[in-house]
């Protein structure tokens, strides 16, 4: 193991973490507010620390795979540590663990609030949350290699590491240029979701704390009701179009970026990833019409929610908890099937569920013609064999993970449901569940304990169960 | 398609249901009961139309891996459909969805019960009722392969779509030889069950049924609350021994049988089985203790519920749906667990957790040392591809059938606890779940339709999913 290179790693996040808090300092001053203060105290020590670990380059920049699961497993760790400490030094989140619990659950992009009353939070303290989604969302370690060359050719793990999905296509061959090309789009969307939203009267403040949070698909609301403070349907509306286009692998949008329009509309996943959106809206809108004045007013509930759930966002515009269970079973199933691949999105991811549906019909038909020989393919590409085993792994690591979780959050005593979801909801990284875990809940009522496991959850969804489960085999710090 | 051979396959199951069904009689001999005349008057339909059907062996017997999942699915139908005439001709279940309900449990070794008073049906009924769990736990196509040489080499298809389990071993090379060892170890273990128990003061008649439910993993109660009715330590404590026993794959005691005593204690697959057993009443015993007077009592009450619950037999001493929840999560993950292969239970099997277990912890190894080479090996021997292929496939066609029946359940507005755990209950052939398919419930407030998606969980669960899902696969009645 390379440890100085880890260090150095470690470093350059913690300089990046204090650049990117100067945009809640930048909202302390503009809403003069004191507890701003604590942002430049935090800057300080990270800059500080940061300047220490990075100030020499180590020699032996030579980095694995091993290398790349660690720093990547650490980095979100040390990110929320520091990322937390104003919330909890302010004394606007009084206890640790929850200042932890809220922090982690930005930069995951889950949403999952231990707030009962989001709205007595400061401003800068609102945006700092709500901006940790953004930073989330395409990888704190994507962005830096983005702005410097760290490792030769070998920073493609880190990059696998942080990226979610089965595969990582680069889309250009060098990893930095493609990680710009990835934020560039990703600045763009978010831009664009912003002047929308200002358009249609919504505050800037509200705009830009909204649109992080759809773009990182993370789902912390600013208000106590989360969107449906926002009555207007077109506000509504815009906020579901764009968490459904940044569920979308950013790949299709590179492809329309360089003119393979044709391309991009043939990718299989998109095309699987709309199908369950525009099946789930249908069933649910008939499923629910008779709670709604109209037809429409149903559809865009539902359209609203769906959206909000696949790509594990975690808006919400209704208390659907309170919808009839055929629609909550919808969303729950939804919950694991999530977004796609390579997008921002959580959860399962749409890529890997096609390829085991194609594998399974793949062995069905063995089972017909034992002698018959097929390929699996997607998106026009042969499958390969250690691509369908990690899957599988991913699978059993999966499950594993999450029935210890429910029996863990279970000495709680809540019910089932409330036990069930609210795992489910921050291992896909989306936020609220149902009943005691529901979108007109928060998670404060959880023990410590069930805290620290959910945080767990929370990493091991975003960072792909891998980097987290590898920091805890022992091999893993052995010197070989 | 060799439809001939399946044509006479058929014959033979009706045959033997007709010979079954002489047990009913006998009990309506003894106890004088008139509505033993409908087993006589299905006897006589089973045996018409059974021996229409085998009067001719066909010419070709050639008999591939398609036909064998075809004749296994079909018989099953055929054998639930006449298994059910006798309780809906003679008006004790009244509607016929509910009849062949109680009777594809029987089959399945389910358990689960639309009856909301068990106790006033006719004691015929209530011995066929049980007979069906011992009938249908070693497999009905087992036992005629054991009487009669069916079709050269190729009966191993049948066997195999047939018995529980990743891979089918047989004990013995020829499967002849095989499937009456089977039931000899069967019947031998039935039989000593029954003594024991009669020697604890349970009447014969009890004795018996009790014995098939246990031997069949199924779990049909003769009291209304089941187990607990039986007040007494010894003969719970019987019934939990056997119930563990049962859950074994049958292979160890073939090995103690053929004199291999360390091979049979050294079964990787029955050391995970009784460690998660052991580990489970631990953790509940310690969970459920302030409950029960004495600790040695809240021990007694654990033990049973797990053995009941992960061997998916589902008979039960207590209402443990008012458990802690911890508890409760912990028989919601057994559900899943399963038994050995290779037993008469159901569920995911043991072996195949193992195997999953050991591919993830190898994959793991291979993300720290990319070139180490490790082989895969259960009981000593190495695990083929295919089968751990076949296993994945398993789990994705597991999680969907799970998935959609859940969705299709939830139709019926019942709370998401309610509808989770019924399907789990029914599709691992376990019997009673949580809530409102708890334990002190019955199945009969289900709607028709949700009553035969279950009724598809629980055979697709007793045979183990793809026979279920071939004979609903338009290539599979194509001519080829």
């Amino acid at each position: 193991m390379n440890k100085k290179v880890i260090i150095y790693v470690m470093g350059w996040i913690l300089n990046i973490e204090a650049i990117f808090m100067l945009l809640p300092c930048i909202a302390a001053l503009i809403y003069k507010e004191t507890s701003g203060y604590w942002f430049l105290v935090v800057m300080a020590a990270c800059g500080a620390i940061g300047l220490i670990f990075t100030h020499r380059k180590p020699e032996n920049m030579v980095f694995y795979a091993k290398e790349g699961f660690v720093s990547v497993a650490l980095s979100w760790i040390v990110l929320s540590f520091f990322g937390a400490l104003p919330f909890y030094l302010s004394g606007e989140i009084p206890e640790f663990e929850d200042a932890m619990f809220e922090v982690i659950s930005g930069f995951t992009t889950t949403g999952a609030s231990v707030l009962p009353d989001v709205e007595s939070l400061s401003k800068c303290m609102i945006m700092w949350r709500s901006f940790t989604h953004w930073i989330g969302g395409m990888g704190v370690l994507v962005f830096i290699l983005s702005i410097l060359p760290l490792a030769g050719g070998y920073n493609m793990y880190i990059m696998k590491a942080e990226s979610p999905g089965p595969s990582v296509g680069k889309l250009v061959p060098k990893v930095r240029a493609t990680a710009k090309i990835l934020y560039k789009i990703y600045l763009f969307m978010t831009a664009l979701e912003v002047i929308l939203l200002m358009l249609g009267g919504m505050p800037f403040f509200d705009s830009l704390a909204i649109s992080f949070g759809t773009a990182g698909t993370g789902g912390f609301g600013i208000k106590n009701n989360s969107m449906a403070f926002y009555e207007s349907y077109y506000l509504q509306g815009i906020v579901t179009v764009f968490m459904v286009l940044f569920g979308i692998n950013f790949n299709v949008y590179h492809l329309f970026l360089t003119r393979h329009p044709k391309e991009a509309l043939h990718s299989e996943e998109a095309r699987a990833y709309l199908g369950i959106i525009a099946a789930s809206v249908l069933l649910i809108t008939i499923n629910i019409r008779g709670g709604f004045g109209s037809l429409f007013s149903a559809f865009h509930h539902a359209a609203f929610q769906v959206a909000s759930i696949i790509t594990t966002t975690g808006y919400s515009t209704v208390d659907f908890d309170l919808w009839p269970e055929f629609s909550k079973g919808i969303l729950v199933a939804l919950m694991f099937v999530g977004a796609c691949a390579g997008s921002t999105g959580g959860g399962f991811k749409v890529s890997r569920i096609v390829i085991l549906l194609k594998a399974l019909k793949k062995e069905l038909g063995t089972l017909i013609h034992p002698r018959s020989v097929k390929i699996l393919k997607l998106e026009g590409k042969p499958i390969e064999h250690h691509v369908l085993r990690s899957i599988n792994t991913f699978l059993g690591a999966y499950i594993a993970i999450f029935t210890a979780s429910v029996l863990l959050v279970s000495l709680d005593n809540f019910d089932f449901t409330t036990n069930f979801t609210a795992v489910a909801a921050t291992f896909n990284n989306i936020g609220p569940g149902l009943a005691g875990a529901g979108p007109s809940q928060n998670f404060s009522h959880f023990s410590p304990f069930s805290k620290y496991v959910m945080m767990f959850d929370m990493l091991a969804g975003r960072l792909e169960v891998f980097p987290m489960l590898l920091i805890f085999a022992p091999s893993t710090w052995k010197d070989s």
